[in-house]
């Protein structure tokens, strides 16, 4: 079991955010997330775009928001469990809460924040019978660690900036990358596919377009795809099959917690701390709704600092809430480390 | 007369972002400030200091924000009324403003979103009975302009980082500098208080402490200075009296303006918009409150960013608001330029 003061689920800016916030009240968190790694859709769809209205920033690539983002609150030790998804909650009589994964990862918290963005990202899955039967089994539809793939055949499917780009990234650790694709175009950063032109020239990926796979054959794990070639049927050997065909957003099993949900979010009390219909459990970021609502990552953070407030007025009844700042208090870490700024000195002058 | 969109009191981070956010619906903004410098606080007081809680910044200078910010929009041609405090305000029968300053410059504005922080710097003046007489004819309670002192003879009052960091830059521009606290020791930045240290040594600053300034005489502008050096009264020649201690924050002339005042804090409508009890005038920032407000800056951001949707609402009845995302629409200034993610090519690989 899993312990913190606040369980945040989904590891976007939004949820990363409020780690920080979290820390600077002395509250612990610990962060669910669908896809392998910290960051939401700025790490998993758009790490190499500029985003334009951040405050502060006149331009900054959404991988690189993440990365500081990580570098802030890294003081504040957040707990992760990527690739899972929350599926139960249980409130006990303490008021406080149990949320099982989808693998079985119990985790018990005094306050849940759905950080959810657009909802859980699901894979678009090719539509082959049996595709279900080897998933873990040699079918992956994210890349979750490379190392899985190491000296191994991998067919990749898709023709976006995923599929060309872990092309690119995987011809230098699988023994045998092939990229199929059911157009000759592919859709993605000019350099991508300049890059993936020079590395089949290379004959360090195989391409195969326009083709579809249709079918899986193996014995409890991948060993061979068939390919519609244009019509004509043809198989091909492989270890690992990895449909990169995008993500769909869901609301997910968080759907059936009794949330007032509308327009597919989560409804929260009047803007002032983001507490949902059911006490303890906030929504921040894109995942909630209430009048004048504005999908923006800038609105997510002053609504994760919101909601630590009120975690923290809930945690401590009757202790008054001090805001200090951070210029003039300092910033103490969990991991004993403290930033602050340089003391002024009383000095005089000869 | 000024004319614009958005009339923001207050260029301080909330104002500065939000011109930026207005931008992005085409409406226009122009800001008021007392200070000679955008940026309020952070420029004023503490531009060297680290703050660490805005959002994807481990640690940014206060200075660095304001300019970041300055630089994020650029792009959209903000106009300044600096030096000067807003004074009153009429509304037209149109629902316009028109807001006149202190110094009487006239501001024609569809809506008003006062971004006042803790209110109007106001300096701390010395106690020295004919002062009033001589401001802005040698006595300046700011450095606006250091060209304003090239080749003339300066004192300058005060114990703080304000104090040393102007008498430092200014003994490379006046002729003659002459620093005065009533005390020994000075209290600011070590490197700071070292430099005055090395400057006196050089003859490049002179130092008289422990001593107060008690009179000034001059002919329609200051000639000259009465000090009291341990009790006894020395007179000291200069075309200038600088006295820097310190600003204290007053709500000022807004607080006459009709609006609901609470806590010396402007009162909004439960942050969905934060209109005050005026329409069409908004409070954003430190200076509005409602329940559950933090006076953090990344709070300004997100209230001036809902500010700028109701403006919008109202400026576009029955028209659409589309959330548009920089990073997929890009931004278009006002000067011409554009700002875009690189777009993504369809490209067939051969």
């Amino acid at each position: 079991m899993i312990t913190t003061d606040i369980l945040i689920i989904g590891a976007g800016p939004t949820g990363l955010f409020a780690v920080f916030e979290a820390g600077l009240l002395q509250m612990k968190c610990h962060l669910i997330d669908a896809l392998p790694q910290p960051g939401g859709q700025l790490a998993e769809l758009y790490p190499k775009k500029p985003i334009f209205d951040i405050p502060g920033y006149p331009e900054v690539l959404a991988g690189d928001l993440v990365n500081n983002l990580m570098e802030q609150i890294k003081q504040f030790q957040p707990g992760f469990t990527l690739g899972e998804t929350a599926e139960t909650i249980d409130k006990l009589d303490d008021g406080t809460f149990i949320v099982t994964t989808n693998k079985g990862t119990k985790h018990h918290a005094k306050a849940i924040a759905i950080a959810g963005g657009l909802g859980t990202f699901e894979p678009r899955k090719p539509l082959i019978d049996n595709i279900a039967e080897y998933e873990e089994k040699g079918v992956e539809y994210f890349v979750k660690d490379p190392e899985l793939f190491r000296d191994k055949r991998i067919v990749i499917a898709g023709g976006g900036d995923s599929a060309l780009d872990w092309s690119i990234f995987l011809s230098n650790v699988a023994s045998e990358v092939t990229l199929v694709h059911r157009r000759n175009e592919f859709r993605g950063a000019l350099d991508s596919v300049e890059k993936v032109q020079e590395l089949k020239k290379l004959g360090k990926i195989n391409l195969i377009t326009p083709a579809e796979i249709t079918a899986i054959e193996g014995n409890g794990h991948v060993e061979r795809l068939t390919l519609d070639i244009n019509g004509e049927q043809q198989t091909l050997d492989t270890d690992f099959f990895v449909p990169l065909f995008g993500l769909t957003p869901k609301l997910g099993a968080i759907a059936n917690w009794g949330l007032e949900i509308e327009k597919n979010a989560i409804k929260v009390n009047n803007a002032l701390d983001y507490q949902t219909n059911i006490d303890g459990i906030y929504a921040i970021g894109d995942v909630n709704i209430y009048p004048g609502k504005l999908k923006l990552i800038l609105c997510g953070f002053h609504e994760a600092t919101l909601m630590c407030q009120s975690v923290y007025n809930r945690l401590n009844p009757g202790k008054r809430y001090v805001l200090k700042y951070t210029t003039v208090s300092g910033v103490d870490g969990f991991d004993g480390t403290r930033k602050e700024a340089e003391k002024a000195v009383v000095k005089s002058i000869e």
